[in-house]
């Protein structure tokens, strides 16, 4: 262990791969041998990773043993299928899909908010949170330390790197196609006066508009999409309170990276802007802005929180309204299982000297 | 009267004034006469309305006398400066602007919602909302008479067309700089790696932003813009609940014309997302949409109102969460403006044939 950990990145070649690949080599991690792994078709062909090219192996078949950690961020179905079989090898798993964040023997782990629970990873996983509700936990922890949540009712602005490169592609096409044509400025006044092309990823177009169902509905008979879902599942389980009432819209909007939220937030104690706005400033993760926007928190890993306001419709002095902006690649997805990961080459460097 | 009414509109070379020139054309409203004004700098010069040439006046020297309806949309110092005296000369004015609405001898109208308020007009003024407000009156009103609304929390994505051309133009400008750039799609990664140019009409870039700080901040120590003020005073006054609970988030996107509000309402008495959505699906001035968007709302009429459910974190049947787009130009400014003139018109009818 001295020389490091054995580090496996499942999913290398995709958006938050990359990213994962960045953090990895910018925050020095402690790497003794890294792998990469992918689906058959990208299998065989290489990746650089400080200066060395890395041959791709098909993560279903290849062997994961000698691994200490493998970061997980292929989708749910390669999580669901390989996931219990790399941890079987001695790997932790951080996974970054949906597949394992609710089963109740798997960490759901916010670097700042939770680190503890990594520990209880029965199965040798630790979930990464979805990226929409990772944004709004180092804020809202501090803020529940302080005045004990109650309710959350959230309106969600997010990005369409959200939905990966093709979620990119599709407003970048879009806009292009809008902004050659002549009438341009006719969207003023008819939105239908300019062509673009058809959605493909989006149920509506996104190029200068906004679509009010990120996700897809639960067929609960709810009305609620998995995006909500997550953001009240995810919540609860992260903060520890299961019983946490959490209502949210979540809406996709025509920004390429960077989620935000508008949270409106009850509490049990009082607590006001000025204390929040106090706390704020020095929590892990968090940063303070006057106007916090995607664009401003696009490459950078805090979450940006400003217009920390009393909530005027709540009882007085149990009631904020805030706005966080953060980027949904990085804490929002490959930054936190990176620093989940530093964690574990901590404990793991901890147990070599014991 | 049997030849229709004499119309002035104040404002009639701005972005609504246009819009009202064309509904009131479109609509077939009963024009006996119609007058222009505008500010010193366009008078004299002429606008066509039906085929004919009309000369712009100076709204300030001009002489008022013999108008029955004045429509303004000059902004709120000519609103000031000016509507007392085209009323005084026996005018009614319907004012666009923010200078009159909270005015208690000022009535607040909105058509479908409070057309009774009209006959309240003590100086001779009828103010229209603001366009944010306006595009959830339609749909909160019928709710309000079913079930008794208690408390909103609003979370706005708003146009840059509610900020005048120069809003459109600065939106058109900075996507068409970014989308020159090579890099564009780097903006996944990194937002500063693209050049836009400087924002002058937003606090911070709008081109694949958004911008939590649609107004400006009022300098009374509660952090709130002047839009989320309107928002709250605006609700309260239209639909008669002056305790109304009202809190809100005005929030920037990068759309040029229509408004949209993600709506989390509670309620005294019990309503159901079922019953909400048989209610709305024929109350006046609003569309059922499975997704509402502000790209389908502009050009029309209607609040398009969707994503109706449980708002899961109020009591049950309490709450509700929706999501509404409107035009802002359209009902949210000229639309409600001439829906008015023709109430007004309709009730000077009937006075001269009683």
């Amino acid at each position: 262990m001295s020389n490091g950990v054995n580090v496996g990145i499942v999913g290398a070649t995709g958006q938050v791969g990359a990213v994962m690949r960045t953090l990895l080599a910018e925050r020095d991690f402690p790497i003794a041998s890294i792998r990469f792994f992918a689906s058959a078709r990208s299998a065989g062909t290489t990746l650089n990773f400080r200066g060395e090219e890395i041959v791709i192996e098909d993560a279903a078949m290849a062997d994961p043993t000698g691994l200490d950690i493998a970061l997980f961020s292929a989708g749910a179905t390669t999580s669901r299928a390989q996931a219990e079989r790399f941890a079987a090898s001695g790997a932790l798993v951080i996974d970054n899909s949906s597949a394992w964040r609710m089963d109740p023997e798997v960490p759901l782990v916010v670097s700042e908010v939770n680190p503890h629970a990594i520990d209880e990873a029965k199965k040798g996983i630790v979930a990464n949170p979805n990226c929409t509700t990772m944004a709004a936990m180092p804020v809202l922890k501090v803020l529940h330390a302080e005045a004990g949540l109650a309710r959350l009712i959230v309106s969600t602005y997010q990005a369409v790197s959200g939905s990966g490169l093709a979620g990119a592609r599709e407003l970048a096409t879009q806009v292009r196609t809008a902004v050659r044509d002549e009438n341009l400025l006719q969207l003023v006044h008819d939105g239908s006066a300019v062509s673009m092309p058809e959605p493909t990823i989006y149920a509506r177009p996104i190029a200068f508009d906004v679509v009010p169902l990120a996700g897809s509905i639960v067929d609960d008979g709810e009305y609620e999409t998995d995006e909500e879902k997550k953001l009240r599942n995810e919540s609860r389980k992260i903060l520890e309170l299961p019983e946490l009432l959490v209502s949210g819209t979540c809406v996709r909007v025509p920004v390429f990276t960077g989620h935000s939220l508008s949270i409106h937030a009850e509490f049990e104690r009082d607590i006001t802007p000025e204390r929040a706005t106090e706390l704020l400033s020095d929590a892990p993760g968090v940063q303070l802005a006057e106007i916090p926007t995607p664009l401003e928190a696009a490459g950078k890993d805090p979450s940006f929180v400003g217009r920390i306001r009393a909530d005027q419709s709540a009882p007085k002095n149990k009631g904020l309204a805030l706005f966080i902006s953060n980027d949904n690649l990085r804490k929002g997805a490959a930054l936190n299982a990176v620093q989940i990961a530093e964690l574990v080459a901590e404990r793991l460097r901890a147990a070599a000297n014991a």
